[in-house]
């Protein structure tokens, strides 16, 4: 009931924030696959809170443990089980989400749906959960790299200040800096803008821009599977997006077909398009250009500040923020971006084996 | 491969642009609905064109059967099969698609996709194949609107002319006028500009927006199925369309978390929130507050103007625009829109019955 | 709902036995395969009611047409939809059906799940509802042979008239006898005792063996989705089948391990086993060897005698047999056995493409 | 691939033989469910192994921990994962299958088909992984005896002997004795007869009968999931299996229709039938009769002779058994196919909650 994910590279997670372990199991990784555990922790590594001063001060190591579908290294086509322990799960005083519901979180709607929740640090609903499928996006990446398929992603905007467009960027910079935008004048400001907003015990939101590279032609199923709906919909299932785009996006609505439109040309090698508006995608698949996209994210709920809320009972309360959460969620969003973009390309890649005779 | 839509209220489509039929099995509306076939061809005749000056002028009857599933008015918990039948077949030169691709169609990714391609019209990636999901829809309408859920969507957007936000429109007007904008003033302004880009051989984008009210409370499904993801997931599949984005949405990542919150309070009879940055939805689960979410939608392709572009052997050619096209899409898409959202909504409130004991 | 068959080469039928229609949507057949038309008359043909005294003596034509994903004899990738029109719909009285609940039919468990049934001949529960699947089982047969795989089924038992095995049978000699029984012998003892049957006004249940040849090593996924669990599925989802065995079978329960073990040995060419009780099939996966498989069907449950039931008020009443049926169903089940066991062998070759990198 | 089973009550499993742990994910159990471990545990006690003189006497502890999904005692709706650590790791010396096939085993199959072979104890082939069935088949239990619904197995046959029909035994005999046989007499041949044969360094195959009481009316989906097509998909996906037939089954195809048929009559509270050969299941959807079935389970494999076979290299080489193995399966596969039985009822449970509005 939407724990699982892909259809022939599938993945199923698990886990709260305070219960004894997350995890996910990837059923339909292929078979004789090179499984590079050092590759997959420092992708952890990334998500993991604590990195720098402009996330959470919160400290989890995120050290996994692969339990199954590996042998002498390489993937045996039986499902690869991931565990991460939660070392962090000291008792700690939760009344106040346990009884009241904290504005824009999912504690009301949880409640309501399920009628029991499991009120600690959120719970399901935390976003510690995208911490299996960084593990798992990672496995991806390493079936990808072999067709030669690249996934980046960077931030892209915080509040009102932008990168400039992906094309003009080397995203190798990516990790230079602590906000993960490779434009070093523009990650400067990000970085003093987060500062400011969490002296101010606030948040702000971000985009986060993802690029893929080296698509094969192909990938993607028409209609309702359409490439870019398979990506809308992995990062709208990410916890604070509220908006996804591809390609010219919310923009190119303002443009004329004439402006719009991609042509086509022979390059000596290949069919290739001298625009990309398409953002790589054409009929809902892909047609070897970029693939690009935006995902916006809403500020993290969690402020350091009181608000109004009810609890339980329907009674207006108080809700404190406590403990140690992101002023801005879109540095670490960057490899749960890429994670759940390699988990689509991954899905269609296989699909597409079965696409003609 | 692509064709299915839904979990519970699931449906299968299937069709070209000019071949005998398209049409749609739903498989999992439950038994005892009351199918209105009226209500049915009235959500088609939204959809269909050649309905005003500024639609393509084409003419599709779009009449639909029923081959299976109802009895006596009632849907008997089989499978409904509805067929609409390609009455304007006419044998037409093709030629210029046949062997070309055409610019920002999906001419040339089907090609090597599947190495066959039915090239009459668009084949499968004509936008025809959304009066099956129109037809479908309306029966998703049909088992909501028992539980009060309605659904509304209308133009709110053409090039760079916006309505005003949709809490202050009246969304029964919507259909008063051929561009689908409950705002008059600003209806008139899209109408114009429409038929300003017609005249000069073009086209040009805009954006639908859809508002569902009186969801219950609890619908959608944690992790990958949030609510929003499963909508953006259907809205990405329509054709044309380039981004989503709900409640607050891309602007919403320019507040802090102080000014984006939702704060509830209880109006007597339930929780409510004071604000609705959260477009109805916490937590990938409804809360009782409207739905609302943009789709935006790229100028239409066809253009009725030279575009270079290169054939199935590489070599450069001149492609022209031929036919009767949108010059703007957003009219039509509205009733699509609306049954996609329909869809998703039907599949969740089936769902939920599940979630507790 | 139930109502799909398969996961990359899937089925979706819809159609009651006296709706306008039935049919069958056939999503993932691989681009580029040649569509005989006419092998899928035949195979239809095999079906048809009416073919000889040992059949029902029901006239349907059983004229299929193909609406879409065909293009130029080729399938494109898209959906395949193909629809048998419903010749045999005059007004007939059933209020016999309608009110009251034959014994050993779906009439009381349909009424009870759904609260509305279209008592018609059977509705939805009609073995006519098998025509779409041979339709689609015909396809999957085009695609299969093209790996070189073969499929045939036989009647290997009628009450107690048993035929030898299948291995000292010519299977090709099938279709020479109307019960479908290769061995002539047991077919004409066969035929005398269906024929003595019916006479009776009684039915009779019956065997039908299934025979796979040349199929590639490593068709089947481990655990819950052995290749003998989605044979088994896909026979017992055949109306009136109460059983399913491969290899062995049930007898091979009383063999020792020692009897049963099949060993390896090299035959210069290929690694094969000298006995087979495996049936082809070890972990749930194919090892070369031909997969064979008995299906029990039942006797039919309309008799042409009185029966005692109640109706749908619960009160006890005398139901009368009336109408054309068969005496024994099995000699029409074999092209339907062919058919699910190609749908399944379809499916998993094309998911064997993703097993390996 | 394969490592997942049902669609709204749905578990996914993970583990090999000698890997680090075996464990299930299972995703869409209702919350609220009060989830009671020391009835868990004693499910897994039923199938460990080394329970007697009849079973292996490899001793596994077979404690499971769970991960996540349960708070304060009761299901959350959150994905529950379950974890069993695999404590009897030692290195062993397994070159005898790591180079070699054993005959009738999977490691053949396994090796074509993924190209790279955990040939440790079996791998993911071993039957190890069916502790994790058992285990999520507990949760299934606790959730459907809510609804009245019990499952109960027994072994039926062994070899040649058989035990009595199921409606003259008492079900709650069977776990009094070893080989979990609820008559006494037989059972004590039965032991007798696996004694022997274990001496003989043999095997030897046998029947399950499984029980299903007190379902209520309308379980099961018709056409292709209908209840019985589930279950038999479930059972044949056990290790061993070869057959399985529920009500009259292989035997019911030797009657006639007069003698088959199950007539219907209304004991005052209900509607019943006065025979129940049609098992409990009519159209595929549950009557309320008692669902019964039986699996057919070959002799183990592993056999403490040598056997001929070949090495990866296609050598002729001699095989010999080692290590400790069930003389004969069917004791211990006595809860996996309770378990088995009970996640099909549970999903089927949830799904019949969307057939009528």
């Amino acid at each position: 009931m939407g724990n699982s994910f892909g259809k022939l590279f599938s993945i199923t997670t698990f886990g709260e924030s305070h219960g004894a372990a997350i995890g996910v199991i990837i059923d339909g990784c292929p078979a004789g696959l090179e499984i590079d555990e050092t590759f997959i922790q420092s992708e952890l590594d990334r998500r993991k809170p604590g990195q720098s001063k402009i996330t959470t001060q919160r400290k989890e190591d995120d050290k996994f443990k692969i339990l199954s579908g590996v042998f002498e290294g390489k993937s045996t086509g039986a499902p690869i089980a991931i565990e991460i322990e939660n070392t962090d799960q000291r008792s700690k005083d939760y009344s106040h989400i346990a009884e009241s519901f904290r504005p824009s979180h999912a504690d009301y709607t949880y409640e309501v749906k399920y009628g029991v929740r499991d009120y600690r640090g959120g719970g399901r609903s935390s976003a510690r959960e995208t911490a299996a499928r960084v593990a798992a996006g990672a496995i991806a990446k390493l079936f990808l790299i072999r067709s030669g398929i690249t996934i980046n992603a960077f931030v892209s905007q915080v509040g009102e200040i932008k990168a400039p467009h992906y094309t003009s960027l080397d995203l190798n910079k990516t990790e230079d800096n602590i906000v993960r935008c490779p434009d070093v004048a523009t990650a400067e400001k990000m970085i003093a803008l987060i500062d400011e907003v969490r002296l101010q015990r606030d948040t702000i939101g971000g985009i986060v821009t993802g690029v893929i590279k080296n698509s094969l032609v192909g990938l993607g199923e028409p209609v309702f599977d359409k490439l870019h709906a398979a990506l809308g919909h992995a990062m709208l299932g990410i916890n604070a997006v509220k908006g996804f785009e591809y390609g010219s996006g919310f923009e190119g609505t303002r443009l004329r077909g004439s402006q719009h439109n991609d042509e086509f040309y022979n390059d000596g090698e290949r069919i290739r398009t001298r625009t990309n508006h398409s953002g790589g995608i054409q009929g809902g698949i892909s047609n070897g250009e970029d693939i690009y996209f935006n995902v916006a994210f809403k500020p993290v709920a969690t402020i350091m500040q009181d608000q109004q809320s009810v609890d339980k009972e329907g009674k207006e309360v108080t809700v404190s923020g406590k403990g140690r959460h992101d002023p801005c969620v879109v540095p670490r969003a960057v490899p749960i971006v890429e994670a759940m973009a390699a988990l689509v390309m991954a899905d269609f890649l296989l699909m597409a084996k079965a696409s003609k005779i």
